[in-house]
């Protein structure tokens, strides 16, 4: 047919891979996965699609603008925009059902019609851990340790987890009797490593804080040392609010805990400009940081809550979770050409096909290595062998296996390592014994 | 703060499953993911979210009714409500970055505005498998073996893989000159197992079709026998049409090589009645049903196609592949009591705290667990230890650690198996010997 074309192309924002980064992907997204099952998180999943009354409720501001809503007579639905308010949602919907404290994991797409830009996406997967029902620190500790893993296990070597608690930040607001505007000035803060000391200042300036508060707000957030060190300075300030007493007494409780859960002192550590200003975190705030890469931003954050679906129920749920962006770090991992992506299946054999009338022992080949748990397949086409051996080359197979004439009669097969070229003549235990000994 | 509350409620049409069910199905996806690689399948995944021109190449029909549209100023854009038009679609834009024959599986979520009935969904999971850019037929007699073993694996013992030929079909329309309502007639045949042969009768008198051609149609469909038997009936019918002959060539090649992949004779045959009147297949069609659950309908379905991509590019792309249905299949499993739910999570192992002073040996525990690859959590919170053993019992988890001042001093840990109650004092390297022997 010779119709006119529709031009086969993608919206901009929409991250799409070849199958040899899919694979990498993938292989990202299993491993977060397992290290979540390793500390006890269970599975679950939400639909993408909610009433747009329960995504948004908080009328108005930045997430509405953002929200994808369906155009469709009848109920009025949105596609979800993070998995923070599904999870409040399915919380309060089945809170008879469930057990607390409630750990559940869930990895899934979420969508934001976020203005083009380079490196933003307007579908991306976010991968969540919480905790729910619990006002322990120990658990907010426990949370560090399970992103230490994660980025370990992942092959990253150089990272540090950031920590602070909201309660510290707030307190000295309160003292400082600017707690009206602590919003404006935690998003400021944000901006620190950004924008830079004299851009906040002017911001700061602008919401009619007096210049000697200021300095006192960013001498504080500047105040270095070891945990220790800036614990015992925080208790030496001198001031007078509970909840800022509270919060230096929970953040130092939830660094030395996290010692003791074995993740090493130079992957985490306090740090009173983390303010996560945006969010609605009420006691530890974490952000995680590739030392290498300080300009991906932070690549898992999070917090500690103290009343998860307080729209949906009078439920009192606290609780503590972090969430990790995955395509935008895979995006800014393989801008910075840290994915070396191979291999375009995950086939380790190709059954090539030689004539037609070996086609029956190249099938037994196959089904006996794939009973031997080796990802096998099979050339079906009759093409020259040299065409067949290009294809095995582009995809990056390992391995061919060749049966012919003289195959057939020794009872043997002929498998051809692609990496070396060599080619030998071996029964097929001994094929299932050398392709098992590569990974 | 007592605000009044939204309702936490999912739209209708959308299926959310409780922790311990979600374990079943992401076991399922595992399985079938698992088994499409094991026969050299490559993974891709594609936006959820596509410009509508793209989606909706065929303007009018079901598909427009049912297809999610988003409401954004700027681009049209919809929610894809099959992986085979995002395939298409993807194979055209990367063509020239992709190796052909081209086997990619892809394994997501697609969304359809159905309207409201039992057991119909609006989001559903599509697993699905192609092959891209070749015509030989060896590899529909290979689809057939992967559906095999991911029943299979999935633990079926007795289904049907039924197998047909649209070109047999459209070949006897042809020969009985009644072409121009082929696709209506199809869709007649298709109804054969739900309707009845009185009312199928009824549909294709309605399109003027005399009753001695529907007499030869409909005895036709019901041509009952081995596949050989057919084969050698379908060969005596002296129905003079090249379509019909090439038709029966092709499904008799496939017959013979699927027995010749492993497939057991007696989960496959010919089904004449086999149809799949809604779709864009030219040759060899599937269906597959569970023998003791007829009504769940055909659980996995499929076929070939001459020309994947037509609508956007003018290479010419035959290729042949399935799709299984996962969230309709579990569904219909659960409501027959095929799914045993037990495990609400993965822990295998739940460490238990007796005093806030053991907590650094039970978090050392656990980490030593969890470096033998035991999913391990912790009960942080500070409560007696029955309400700990209930919890472990309500999330079915089989082993719990307790540590106390006795275990301190003898250097060990106590364990509780929890389907016997039995519990004993173990070192820890023991302890592990005896989770690990337990699946």
């Amino acid at each position: 047919m010779n119709m006119p074309k529709i031009e086969p192309r993608l919206p901009s924002g929409f991250l799409e891979l070849l199958p040899q980064d899919q694979i990498i992907f993938n292989m990202m997204l299993e491993t977060i996965r397992k290290t979540y099952e390793r500390f006890g998180f269970a599975p679950i999943e939400t639909p993408a699609i909610e009433f747009t009354e329960v995504l948004l409720t908080k009328s108005g501001g930045e997430t509405e603008k953002q929200v994808y809503r369906l155009d469709k007579s009848g109920d009025d639905l949105s596609l979800h925009f993070d998995l923070t308010v599904p999870l409040a949602r399915y919380v309060a919907e089945h809170y008879a059902e469930l057990t607390f404290p409630f750990r559940r994991y869930q990895m899934q797409k979420v969508w934001r019609g976020e203005r083009k830009q380079r490196g933003r996406f307007r579908e991306f997967y976010q991968c969540d851990i919480d905790v729910i029902g619990t006002t322990n620190v120990l658990v907010d500790a426990e949370i560090p340790s399970v992103i230490y893993e994660v980025f370990r296990n992942l092959g990253f070597e150089n990272f540090t987890i950031r920590i602070n608690n909201r309660k510290i930040l707030n307190g000295l607001m309160e003292y400082l009797e600017i707690s009206s505007v602590s919003r404006e000035v935690l998003r400021a803060i944000d901006k620190l490593d950004k924008q830079g000391m004299e851009r906040v200042t002017e911001e700061i300036e602008a919401l009619g804080i007096s210049a000697d508060k200021i300095k006192k707000i960013l001498d504080f957030v500047q105040i270095k040392g070891s945990d220790k060190e800036i614990i015992s300075q925080l208790r030496s300030l001198g001031i007078d609010s509970l909840l800022f007493e509270n919060g230096i007494e929970e953040l130092n409780k939830v660094s030395e805990s996290i010692a003791m859960l074995g993740v090493p002192r130079k992957c985490y550590g306090i740090d009173l400009a983390i303010a996560r200003g945006l969010d609605y975190y009420t006691g530890t705030v974490y952000e995680t940081v590739l030392n290498d890469y300080p300009e991906v931003g932070s690549v898992c954050s999070g917090g500690r809550f103290d009343n998860l679906a307080e729209y949906y129920t009078d439920k009192k749920l606290p609780g503590v979770g972090i969430s990790i962006g995955l395509t935008r770090l895979f995006y800014k991992l393989k801008e910075a050409g840290l994915i070396k992506s191979e291999r375009a299946t995950l086939s380790k054999v190709l059954i090539a096909q030689v004539d037609d009338k070996f086609m029956r022992e190249g099938l037994a080949v196959a089904t006996q290595l794939r009973k031997n748990e080796i990802n096998t397949e099979i050339y079906f086409d009759s093409e020259k062998i040299s065409k067949q051996f290009k294809y095995a080359d582009r995809l990056k197979i390992p391995f061919v296996i060749i049966i012919g004439e003289l195959e057939m009669k020794e009872k043997k097969v002929s498998l051809k390592i692609m990496s070396t070229g060599k080619q030998e003549m071996v029964s097929v235990d001994e094929a299932i014994k050398i392709i098992q000994a590569v990974k």
